[in-house]
């Protein structure tokens, strides 16, 4: 890699870091240059604008997400088991307070009331790990083990809701049982969408 | 009411939708100032402090969700109906934009990794907000309709998940079949607490 890649990348590292804390949006080029300690001169050679800057950093955090949650998910077997290895990998990754995580789920926030270019790739980066999510549920059902009439967007929909709820319990309120009640909740949803748990005699427990 | 006391509120009015827009850590003197067309010094007047003005926006943005969803929730009969009116009460603020609802929404992602006496007051009001939540659950429990069984909190978590899910599906995604994903996500929640389903043959439907 040339030394001028691997200067971009080091930045992008920074600048991540610094948009998981002040959001995409309050990322400038003057605040990534105090975290940097280079000139906003230098950042400019790299980066041009502060568009091209947010951007790139959302692409940044992207390809982090992806190292760290989908990657090793699909390492896991098709099926239930991928699927599961996605819950624990994307709980995993929000629990740490994984960057890149965290940038990608605060930009949904700051970006949903705005136009404009980062806005139109802050929604392109969501669809494609929903996308992604229904593509391992896809999996369980042609493996046989979720029903053939399970929707798959309709399950990385409540999937990324409890998700999102998780991440709200354990960061902001601190609840201790937040991880215990996000892993009922997708027990729940992956009982209604496993095959053998069809003709059993009582529903999915939302109950203590 | 003093003229004060109603200066006061339309400062605050114009503070909320303001943060509803660039988030309460993103709302400063300078920006109100801008958006109300006052002094700053005239709005010192009125907060004293930055610190002080966030909490009074938050304050008075948790007033218009309790205006907006919560007290015409409590006009329904207790019960299921009481549990179905909170979330379409929440649902439709949450769709059209309310600026409070977006306030709440915001800051508890904007606070989460912080500290401080705002990030405090931020996961208090969601902290009683779920609590409401919760206690509306349970006067369906006490009319007979949920199962003893069903863990208040536990379902006003899952609730609030969805909503979060239904939110980030309509505003950032623009997906015309958030609102209906959602109501199914809703139904199952409710199905499974429900208690004539209990002994139903089938479970509750993620099904196409």
């Amino acid at each position: 890699m040339r030394k001028g890649e691997l200067t971009r990348r080091a930045i992008l590292d920074q600048a991540v870091s610094v948009a998981a804390r002040v959001g995409l949006s309050g990322l400038t080029i003057g605040t990534l240059a105090r975290a940097t300690e280079m000139s906003k001169s230098g950042l400019y050679a790299h980066f041009n604008s502060l568009e091209r800057l947010q951007l790139d950093t959302l692409q940044h955090a992207r390809d982090g997400f992806v190292d760290m949650v989908l990657r090793p998910t699909l390492r896991a077997p098709r099926g239930e088991r991928r699927v599961r290895a996605l819950f624990e990998h994307w709980c995993t990754a929000g629990l740490s307070r994984q960057v890149s995580c965290a940038v990608l789920v605060r930009a949904a926030v700051e970006f949903d009331d705005r136009a404009g270019p980062v806005r139109d790739a802050v929604a392109h980066e969501h669809r494609d790990v929903a996308d992604s999510c229904a593509q391992i549920v896809r999996t369980a059902i042609s493996e046989g083990e979720f029903h053939a009439e399970v929707d798959p967007d309709q399950f990385a929909r409540e999937l990324y809701g409890i998700l999102l709820g998780l991440f709200h319990a354990a960061r902001l309120m601190d609840d201790p049982r937040a991880e215990e009640r996000a892993g009922r909740a997708f027990e729940a949803l992956v009982l209604a969408a496993r095959v053998q748990s069809a003709h059993s005699p009582t529903c999915p427990p939302h109950f203590t």
